[in-house]
């Protein structure tokens, strides 16, 4: 799986974790792998082995300076391609330095995300064509966080809407009637709480639909897009709304780094939009604010406080007057359900159900992936064709016996200057 | 071993841990398994595996309403029995709820405390006989720690009398000219640190005794019962004597979970007592409210503040002029040998003198059980002769040549209404 | 290796840990090995494996009392050399006692250091003859710290000479006209940063020499001794300078204890001498003032403030303005190398260069030593010719084309009431 991993563009840093040139080193883990990533001289972002390579000292303590990362053991410099540059403690006539070209991986910077390519191919494939990725910076907001489980039991929660009618119910009990009337949406959800869900394949990952009766003619769709090889996109609310893509990307099998965009396809987003979501409190979003400050050790950097060891603030009080779940926050209560499984949950324990038909199709799509990469060596989908990726989430009310696929064409597309509204606020 | 352990009802908490209907849920873990234990709304204690058999769903979370627990993440219901009774994500007539029946073992609730049945029986065999569980709840009173190495471990040391002169002297030498000539039991053991000991088998454990000179004519002798498969009982001191028994109970190969019971047979404890056991000045008696609050994690509820990270305040000065071990808390000097030893010692390092005999015959009483129970499948001593638990610790003088065995042989009865003197105060 | 590390006396402890007869007991951990230490009545050091022997008590809770330690479990007590010199808990007229031998090693007490062999002789070998030990007490300053690293990747750093040019510069560009003029030493140091490596086998060791050009006729040499099995000594500063030894000891693979000796050959060091070596701040020093202090757990004692954890107070302004390495402290400026690459460096992602000849000579010395201690069953070099330790390292400025192993020959011997001047100050 690591190795499936490793034909994808990967997004490692946010842009302004490394703000200047010649600015700070920073510690950065990526599939297992010990790195770290720095910007030179000139702007260019470089990412590089963790530890030199002449006697292994950590290039995390490196100077930053004249367009290399200089190791502070015995100077030796390397540039973001790997090349060593200088090595000052051999002679100047040396050719050793000429051989000497550190583990380096192809980076790019892009749409605020610094992108690093772990993968076989010279050059490096393109960046996917991403919704979120192409709008202009001021349409867009990027958070970010650790979360200690792997990227799949992390990821399966996003793409199951059967959740929303429980984890992130804000009443407290099953019964339609204390509906409080706020959100057409919520009324849906809480009325029909066992939506009907199909699944199919995609050319680069599984389009997910999860159905809700809505007055037993129309039914309340909301489509989940996964892409190869971890992004997530679920349905919009509302007219012209804002959207958003989340990316699960595995650190090492018990760890997973999210970052998640909200943005809005045709307009910047407003003061009023970056507060909300810097307070984590929009649908489902991860507010930077809320999290310790980077201390710049790979292990520390970017943990929620809400946490395993403080149960995410869960409080029994809470949930029986206010929240279903009994934790305040809405990602927390994601992550309390992915991460309380323990780091990689034991799947022979399970009891799949018909809401679970999505899972177990992207299980199937990430595995087949994985062993046609194996087997084939072929390059896999969506690597070469970046515009796969144009597609978005969807949401639509539709008579109950429309053809849900052919009635949500248009929707899915990522058609630039258009914004489908979903139902509901 | 584990399912010899299995065999036997386990005592997992204190009632007062659960004080209400569809009050919180406790995490707890025995025999190294992970489960979830809850009150319903008719009072009745459920004890579940940790984990939704939906999606692995942490059940700690789980709402406790309306005669069941109900996970967060999809809203499945759980009653005590294990039987899914709502799973609200699942169209109403789905079967599929009426085949999911999650791990979850009977429980009782007897004398303070909540009982579980891990085993193959069904139903569950009876309750053990035991004496402290069948006086009023006023005659009793029930402590609980957390113990850091294996229960065997620690078992050890309290069937082991000869400790006593040594680890618990409130003296500082062992010369007996210097006694203090406070209680006579207390000259007996500094005047004679070399018991003889016996041990012989029960029909469910061993008794265990250790024969003290007390002027070459007469021997003060101290009877331990152990019985199957973790309960101790030792001699007690004084007219009218109150008593106690302790139970070892495995939480997993490296951690024991001690709930330990002083008890009056025949009469109410006074405030005065129950004061002084929870100060823990007792003998050998664990206060509850020196520990932490219940953290109402598996790991973290009921650990002493004195523990091995802090050497149980072992203070060399209070070694040199107050206790043998330098060790101020009774129970800690217990803790403090038996948790130092690591989780597990490694046994073929020791030199066993004759004042272990009790602890070779105990290991070998365990080893024998379990494997008879492992090859014969027979169910093992006392699970379904309840009545084999009626049993005493005790303490006698008696002649130097007095057969002791059959000398004691009344007081090691439970006789209702009786309460047979330990000599001493 | 553990077992060649065994032919070699190793310092334990030092002597003002153990302050008094009949004092506090100490956590000893050595090759992987958990011992005691205590100083009996008459003041003589035992190391006792860390267990008792009876049933595995801890003996670091042991009374030591009359000549012995006595473990507070059952009384058993044994003298420095491990004899069971009492078993109150066993009759009087046991032998049992008597077949009783404890775990014990030799003990040495000398120069300030408490000396433990843990080899197959008997008796022991002599001690090495090392300079540092041989003069008076009020000549030399000894500080000790724990490193999270196996011994050889510390050792590396101290051998390795090349690093000077760099990790402890304190200038913070490479380029020489910058030089600030205060010492020749830095001078040539800064004009030549890739020193001319040799490195030559001892009869217990191995010679490493640096050579610097100074103006093209003139060398700057500076000569290292690494001594069987983890000794290592520096080359000197100015007129009749002081000098340093550095003992690196395997606490287990993951952990090394650095004991190091600051003093001068002829005279006691000043106030002012001691002050700075207290405070950290003479050259590679380090100061047992600056560390927590000891817990007395062999786990906690001895670890600096400075640590990896805190990335050693690494300091990226200082970097800019003061420090080429970015760290202020001289000796965790190689801590952070040596432990930054983590306990145990996978080696095979070096690529050594000419400057790290001395490194491979010793790893040489090192495992070819090793092997023929298993193959040979031979007495390893030293252990039995304590003369060979009567080493200095050295430093001098040699014309360019001088034969340095014969022109340095005398400043490398120690001979007592000499002390050859280095270069610089």
């Amino acid at each position: 799986m690591g190795e499936f991993m490793r034909q994808y563009w990967l997004p490692a840093l946010l842009c302004k974790e490394l703000p200047e040139a010649d600015g700070n080193t920073l510690r950065v883990r990526l599939l297992g792998e010990d790195l770290v990533a720095f910007r030179d001289s000139q702007g260019k972002v470089g990412i590089l082995g963790a530890h030199c390579p002449h006697r292994g000292a950590p290039l995390f303590y490196g100077r930053n300076e004249e367009g290399g990362l200089r190791c502070i053991y015995h100077g030796w410099k390397f540039d973001v391609s790997g090349q060593c540059m200088d090595m000052p403690n051999e002679p100047p006539e040396t050719v050793f330095k000429d051989k000497i070209r550190h583990k380096a991986y192809p980076c790019r910077e892009h749409a605020g995300v610094i992108w690093v390519y772990m993968g076989p191919l010279s050059p490096a494939p393109p960046l996917p064509e991403l919704e979120w990725a192409m709008v202009p910076d001021e349409n867009r907001y990027l958070a970010k966080r650790i979360q200690n489980c792997n990227f799949a039991q992390a990821l399966e929660g996003e793409i199951d809407q059967s959740h929303n009618s429980f984890l992130h119910a804000s009443h407290t009990q099953l019964k339609p009637e204390v509906f409080d009337g706020k959100a057409d949406v919520d009324l849906w959800r809480k009325r029909d709480t066992h939506p009907r869900f199909v699944a199919v394949d995609t050319e680069c990952g599984v389009l997910i639909g999860a159905q809700r009766d809505i007055d037993g003619m129309n039914c309340y769709w909301r489509l989940t897009q996964f892409l190869l090889p971890f992004y997530t996109m679920t349905g919009p609310y509302g007219e012209n709304p804002a959207r958003h893509t989340r990316m699960w990307v595995p650190v090492d099998d018990q760890t997973t780094m999210l970052i998640a965009c909200n943005f809005h396809p045709l307009r910047p987003l407003t003061d009023q939009e970056i507060e909300r979501m810097r307070r984590g409190s929009g649908a489902g979003f991860v507010a930077v604010d809320k999290f310790l400050p980077p201390d710049n050790h790979a292990g520390g950097a970017w943990r929620p406080q809400a946490k395993r060891e403080n149960d995410f603030f869960f409080d029994r009080k809470l949930q029986r007057t206010k929240f279903f779940s009994g934790i305040p926050e809405f990602w927390a209560q994601d992550a309390a359900v992915q991460e309380g499984m323990g780091p990689i949950y034991d799947r022979t324990q399970e009891h799949l159900g018909t809401t679970d038909i999505g899972i177990i199709r992207f299980r199937r799509r990430l595995m087949d992936g994985a062993k046609a990469c194996r087997e084939t060596k072929a390059v896999p989908p969506g690597v070469l064709e970046p515009q796969l990726y144009r597609v978005r989430g969807a949401a639509a009310v539709l008579p109950k016996d429309a053809d849900w696929l052919d009635a949500t064409k248009e929707i899915r597309k990522l058609i630039p200057g258009t914004n489908p509204a979903g139902p509901g606020r």
